[in-house]
């Protein structure tokens, strides 16, 4: 059985990460969300907004779940009997980044696997800062984010 | 009639920065170069400054303009009739923003461009943070910023 | 007025390239499309099938012209009272290649500019080569060519 | 049930891409390596020997099969109820590549998914170029190819 | 005499630093690893301890001697007769940082070289950030700091 | 003593090429510039011709000694006791090839370890390949290639 885990920070949860959930959830027998509790950054949503939002836009993929965890992802990964780790690839940036993190995770538990997806191109612009960057200046967020959650995400810019 | 916006932070501007500026002022119509005030950054020049600093580099190219925006660049575009978007590139990372920013723009307005124009080579390496990193450790800037406005930049780190 | 040229060897034109003619002859006032007749390549489409192709997807475009040329591309751009050069930039190994031809252009002609535009995201996977690929292994290629060429294309691949 | 196909040229097979064999096998429930048979190229190895070749180093691995195709790989992927393309990925240029046929075979074929597998760093420098390069220039390929086929590869530079 | 400087934070030094310094000093006739004090960034470690952890690291290299200095680097080579920078590159993101530094450098002090050498391919993911990233959450660091400065650099971590 | 080799095709020298031999000869002992004589691979200049207008355009420099090789690199370094390989990087995709190629040099001959040196940035846009198709189009090449080289490179194109 193939247990992956798409971990991340969702904060918040945009289209682009929607979209790698239903096409890991498509290929995948199980796909756990997981939020990372990152104590040195202070998140814009709360660790249970996240989880909140994560949990009502992938209500409808019986095989996907969210949870969140704090510490290293290969830690929590390896007490639930998880051997994929599912990431977005977007860009150049991306890649580098993401790369090096692979690198390290296998150096640190090398029966888990990190296995990139390419975000579909429609969303190669999407990112979490860019949705928190339009919103703060007033702009239109809709064709950016499920729309489940627009509201909760716009609450944060409401005045 | 090509009316086009050369935004950017100009914190402060650099040889770089006039190039571009020249360069384009020579093709089109009219360029506007446009100071962003970000509310989520401190700048080291305040916004005044800057703009002045702009005015006096451009002094001698009758069709560029200076101005300052708040928020979203495509709003302050669509209000001023700019079809053109003027974007410096310098070198890979620049691309890799820059692009993405072009789509987020080309995805909330459609009607308006993003041109990007290749940084003189003479210039690759020049950045507002390079200017201020050598200016804060004692270094020589006056083969790095226009002759204007060398004393006025400098003016901070004189003790 | 701003008189561009957009070069290119078009072998054949797929549905990226009028993307990038189409945007241009909105914010330019005249843009020439180049055919590129390259003695040191053997093209797939001859010289005037590319041109015809090219004629019958920018007939719409009044401000648009289809033309070739041999030789620098500079030296067409100056007897034509050209200063601009169009470019579409798809993703990283285009954006080395086209950065490296326009420093090698502005040091043989300064007052010619070459100004980038990034390809539609929909189309970033879109190349010439890529069409033959598909089209040589028997692949459907409507949605990669603008239809009033598909025939002409397929022709060469029609058995 | 994940079924893959781990496509290529393998000409000749080399230790990098053995390593990506074995390690999405362990994971997925079933991996179809499968030779390309290109008939624009011309290749160092017949299609049997390169068949031959991943048959002796894929013997350990049971949920792994060896087969070869021509003409489109989603075709193949179709008709042998194929979901997963697996890839590996060494460096930036092969991103770019990669990404790009990605790109075009899910726009060709939306079920069917590519996933991306880091190259073992180790072997970040490998490529079937690479090996014939040094053989052909005399250098020991040993520690390049999988031992058990070494001999069948430098069969082709003894002289 | 080739008289070279690796200049860096090493915030802590990790084995791909070493690997650098060994390397360096075996084709050079001599090697200052040289801390940067800079006054706008808040250090982990203090400059007393990283060049304490260096000297314990380099003692069995005779040739490699430690310091640290403030301002400007080209001012400190010039000073000690230094005529070669030595920095390390592991990725694309260093690459785009560090050749800017170099051509800044360059024009500061066309007298002194940048020379470039590749990381190791087993530390091609290894960074100081990564090594307090782990460690901050509880992972084992042995496999990517020297041993002699392990305890060292855990020490900010026991609780 | 450090005692360097500078490899590379040299079909023909460039302005680019000169600068890394001579800012690389200012730093180091001894410089040897060593053309490739590849098997595989039809020159425009005879091996002869490239070596000669080598040593036209070293002659100013006494520590700088031009010779050819064939087979592997490292197989001549190691017979010549040179332990500095020395490339030059211009850009990006130079990034990945070289970075490559050494790599499988240091696994061939771990003793031996390749520098890379910027090149110039008013030479970031230049190349063989550039210089002749700029020529092959009647283009001027006199700011591209030393002026000692120029008429023999010319001969080539002379009509």
């Amino acid at each position: 059985m193939t247990k992956a885990i798409y971990p991340g920070s969702f904060d918040p949860v945009t289209k682009g990460h929607l979209d790698i959930i239903k096409r890991s959830s498509k290929i995948l027998d199980q796909v756990i969300v997981a939020v990372l509790e990152n104590p040195r950054k202070i998140p814009t949503y709360g660790i249970e907004e996240r989880v909140k939002m994560l949990e009502m836009v992938t209500e409808p993929y019986p095989n996907v779940k969210v949870d969140y965890y704090k510490g290293l992802l290969i830690e929590y990964a390896t007490k639930n009997n998880i051997n994929i780790i599912i990431k977005g690839l977007r860009a150049m940036s991306d890649f580098e980044f993401e790369f090096q993190m692979a690198l390290v995770n296998q150096k640190l538990s090398p029966s888990i696997e990190t296995l990139f997806m390419m975000t579909n191109n429609k969303y190669s612009y999407l990112s979490s800062s860019i949705v928190k960057e339009i919103a703060g200046l007033g702009g239109d967020i809709r064709s950016l984010v499920p729309p489940e959650v627009h509201d909760m995400i716009m609450a944060k810019y409401k005045l």
